[in-house]
């Protein structure tokens, strides 16, 4: 756990939110604009579930480094671990794939800052409650768009990152993963 | 999931067994001898728990990365993924452990088999349900050792490697992760 005052207290030039999978992990990069923040990409990294695992957690981590390399990001931002608990095998295969993301910010010397659904929910609509239609509302509003961003990865993977870009402004911030 | 029938049906001349954990991930390298299987080396890799979780993967990968580049093991053998799922909180990290584990497994191009905890007591002591003691006393009469061999998790981990050995030997393979 690094001491939370050595961490900006500023929004960062550019976040990277994830919204783990094996499946599927959303990205959203997020660059601070001189009036907000601004989308600067978005996308999913698919891996092929005719593959092993550790197959497909390679295809995960190329991808996420292709990102990285691209866009170099100073922060990384991703839901709380023990959010899914409730369906355990999905958990467990989403966090041999959190896993794999976690290595990957800490080889690309990347902050990793993780927040709670609540956390980002009540960030995004000052509820922490909300639906996730309220929650892509909030998404679409913030970033100026005119419709709902789809896939619903991408969208999530907005939400946290605007969670972070508004907790960095305001809170002393939670580095952990 | 490969074809079976393309993976080797004869002993590795290198397997390496792992026990994984965020903690502490216990390895074992079993070597094909002209008698039977040999002990080449066995080490737990530790990470620090002041680290964040992606510092914490990335001292695994890096422990890994090294016992892979020392010994070049042609098969990873490791125990399946929800045999622990009565502990989510500890499952959950163990199985980010295991993502990087498998990661770093699919990057130096080892193949990875798994084993359920039943299928291991069974291959080492002839029952599905010995205790951990009995398969402790298996692994040190199989490589002729004097004492159990310890700490747990290298026991552990030869435990899983012997079994992919006599495995190797006996019956068709399931390659998976």
């Amino acid at each position: 756990m690094l001491d939370n005052n050595l961490l900006p207290r500023v929004p960062p030039d550019c976040c990277l939110g994830i919204d783990p999978g094996l499946c599927r992990t959303g990205y959203a990069l997020l660059q601070r604009g001189p009036h907000g923040p601004i989308l600067r990409e978005g996308g999913v990294i698919r891996s092929n579930s005719k593959l092993t695992l550790a197959e497909r957690v390679l295809e995960l981590a190329e991808g996420l480094r292709e990102v990285m390399r691209e866009y170099q990001p100073q922060v990384m931002a991703i839901e709380q671990v023990f959010s899914t608990v409730q369906f355990p095998k999905t958990a467990i295969l989403m966090a041999h794939a959190r896993g794999v993301i976690l290595l990957t910010a800490a080889e690309h010397k990347v902050s990793v800052v993780d927040y709670s659904p609540r956390q980002i929910k009540r960030m995004l609509t000052g509820s922490g409650k909300a639906s996730k239609e309220q929650v892509q509302h909030a998404v679409k509003n913030e970033l100026g768009l005119e419709k709902i961003l789809e896939p619903n990865d991408v969208a999530d993977a907005f939400a946290v990152a605007l969670c972070h870009y508004h907790t960095a402004r305001s809170l002393p911030m939670r580095e952990c993963g």
